[in-house]
């Protein structure tokens, strides 16, 4: 994973045939070095058709998700895995590099009380079983801490490399979000110094999911670190828009935080890449 | 309201005779200029108690809450202007100058969609009566905004704005929070923009709800743009470290954000108080 | 003075026929809605080609200069005071609604002593005469306060303002420099603060001079409090990247803060666009 | 070169036998790691004594200075050369572990033009020559870039790093500064980008030279990519408050930037120390 890319959430929250190929398509046109797919069904998924289509395009891809209540892994482990492995095995199919997101538990998921070490040694034990199944697979497998009200489990970069230390899987790495940094870090690159070379892949979301570069993170800061530590991975720009019923209670989006997809696209996306490209980062 | 004060978070969640006294002994240490109340179960405060240790002190107070789910504004009006009468009268009682908070619903309320104009018509229904009896009492009312996990009802300035001038009585206010605008505004001061003579009191937290100055928040940008609006009323300094169960569920705090009330006091206050002095606020 | 401009600087040096019309083509192109004109050596200007070329494209200006060391008013104020009405004279042909900059002396004047009482009543003595002539013809007078190397008579807001009210008349006003403030003021946003409704023109530069967004200038908190103080005046971006010998030296640019003009149009100015968007400031 | 230390201008500029025992006296008692000592007249200063008071007080020391204009390495390496070897003789018998600071030239140094490859040379050969007499005295020569009014030779950590490099000497090592960064990187943290390994050596001063954390310099930005590159060295705070007549013309200091000593050690030092501890750098 490196390059510059984009999550599909953009232009698409349906992975079916019609909102892959008109992602596809978008992305080629903002000359975009990979898309980030939600595999919020696996199951649906023509993966056939999106490799067909990517590889038409030469667009690279990574898959993210967050699993359905039923598996969450801090409860079950063993449902989890499956789920995951059911997942690894369509972004194989795909020609994904990784798939990536909060592979450990649903967003939204919050127990009220802190995580229990019973909690987090399951989350370990569906991870280690999803990371063996993707190194057969050739996939690294990413794990997204989101801020304290999406999950109790996993809120700071420190924890997020306490899990990847954990599983201990070298195709494992962590995969940070400047939104949850926003509110969960101490600084907001104190994340990218404690997760340094287990970092691999970033999104870039604005503190309130709306246009990148009008909102409240300092980018220069994310940048600047990023740079230090001699980050070699992908940068995906993210922003929620518009959202279905089904995953708006999740990343409670009430109201539009960006007038459309035109300007996250025409004044965010110049705006990252010109800190990116000032930064020597792509 | 004006000065610089502090929520009793710091020291006590539990408005009984001891935490009271101990909060007021210590605010007073600290040469605070009035203390936040958290009116949590308004029926169990022994107000005149409060009154006689806050006056033998020369403390100042306002009160602050959230509805308990029974009686959410959004659905039941009746009920939230009973509950919000109640705490008014115990406010007087306590010699607070004024109730404020999530006044107008539950922390941790969310339906799963966007606000809708029969539960923002039952909350103004609500606040309207309310602040009948705040004047009645002397007292004024404030609205706080908070971020679309803790509501989905009124996130941001302009939204509090208009939920103000919905109302139209003259002792309601806003009240903005820093912890919550890193996470909803466009730009941290936006919603001070947004407020202007409607700002009354603002929360001073950092963007982790630990230590001010050890996070993401911009502190400058709050201060200069309070200071250009004119801002006369009350910076109060809030942090969240350890939280009773019944309310860890709602802020959703999972680990300790500082290491203590001593470090918060102790480096967050001086740094705080320095700016506010650096930009004529106090 | 309204809306937003750009000096000239970006395009030339040399208000000759040639630089005047390129300056103007090129403004027109980028939408600009005015032009700051350097008029480095008044008498050598072709005042009614300025203005009939700006006429043709629509283009509204202003004129900005530092004095020549034989005119410095602190110790010349005659000199200055006709240096001064030559300039206004010709920037009133060239159709200009106001004369700013370092009006009050020499970019590089420096004692090495801070100001005296003497120098400050020369000053004004000058600048009272030159405000007189400006009324007369119609033009505002604007004090733009330049950083400690630059001159050591006026490097802050709250001077730039006490010169201001020393003169006491209706048509001077302050123009700050974000490139000046980012080394004099306490907080970027104070010489805002201090100058309010006397603040009429500001000039929009990156820390380096350079391309303004890929500094260190905290570009939310100017345009918050310029907004948050009611500011109505012209928004001019101003770089320096290539410098004839005999200005390098006041301004000390030794090497390119940019790649060139398009880097500066092209990525500085979408950039400064857009917040003032934001903002509501254009 | 270690730990937390302060320049000596916070209590004197006169490093005489009563300017050296207070300064130490002072160090002591806010627990500095060490102190920095302005030579700005070697042969004047008795480095017996001064030797003896630093270490009956157990305090570390590092030298600094500016070339005198008879012996600006540009145009008279020999004579810089030989200055340089005196200032490292009485810095050994000082005790301390470096001499820093513009030693390539006189702060003020600007010829109008940018520097030529014969000045570089020159500079590169004094430096050389001085590096070698450094080293058999144990001692490190550090390059501290300042911004472009102080000299036009070297603004900037990329040309620092580049002259470093062209000495190649392993007792050469840069030397940042807040103060000058503000002004001269593209971001504030992007000389500590170029220098990495090269900075052993860093100045934290706020942008006006006042009290740290009252200006415009990002704390966090610098701090996060210190600890990025994994910084090891000497962090030493440094205001330029009061200012006698001889240096207050390099250095421009008109006006007091701070209320005094009382207010950059009382509110300054616990900002810098608290942000240097949050990061892990002290």
């Amino acid at each position: 994973m490196e390059g510059f890319g984009v999550h599909t959430s953009m232009w698409t929250m349906s992975w079916d045939r019609e909102g892959c190929e008109r992602a596809v398509a978008k992305a080629v046109s903002y000359g975009m070095d990979f898309l980030e797919i939600a595999l919020l069904r696996p199951d649906a998924v023509d993966a056939a058709h999106s490799r067909k289509t990517l590889e038409a395009a030469g667009m690279r891809s990574v898959c993210s998700l967050g699993l359905p209540e039923a598996v969450w892994a801090s409860r079950n482990p063993d449902g989890a895995a499956e789920f995951l492995k059911l997942a690894l095995d369509k972004a194989a199919v795909i020609g994904s590099e990784a798939l990536s997101g909060v592979v450990y538990g649903g967003i939204g998921e919050r127990t009220g009380v802190p995580p229990t070490e019973a909690e987090l040694d399951n989350v370990a034990r569906a991870l280690t079983e999803a990371a063996a199944h993707a190194k057969s697979l050739g996939l690294l497998l990413g794990i997204e801490p989101v801020n304290r009200y999406e999950t109790h489990l996993i809120n700071t970069g420190w924890q997020g490399v306490a899990m990847v230390e954990k599983i201990g899987a070298e195709n494992v790495f962590l995969h940070l979000d400047t939104y949850h940094m926003n509110i969960e870090e101490k600084g907001i690159a104190q994340g990218i110094l404690d997760a340094r070379e287990h970092l691999r892949y970033i999104h870039l979301s604005e503190s309130d999911r709306g246009t990148p570069g009008a909102g409240t993170v300092q980018w220069d800061e994310i940048f600047a670190t990023l740079k230090a530590v001699g980050f070699k991975g992908g940068l995906a720009m993210e922003s929620f828009i518009d959202m279905p019923p089904e995953i708006a209670y999740g990343l409670s989006v009430w109201r539009p935080v960006a007038s459309g997809a035109e300007e996250v696209m025409g004044e965010g996306l110049p705006f990252l890449r010109n800190k990116a490209r000032q930064y020597g980062l792509i």
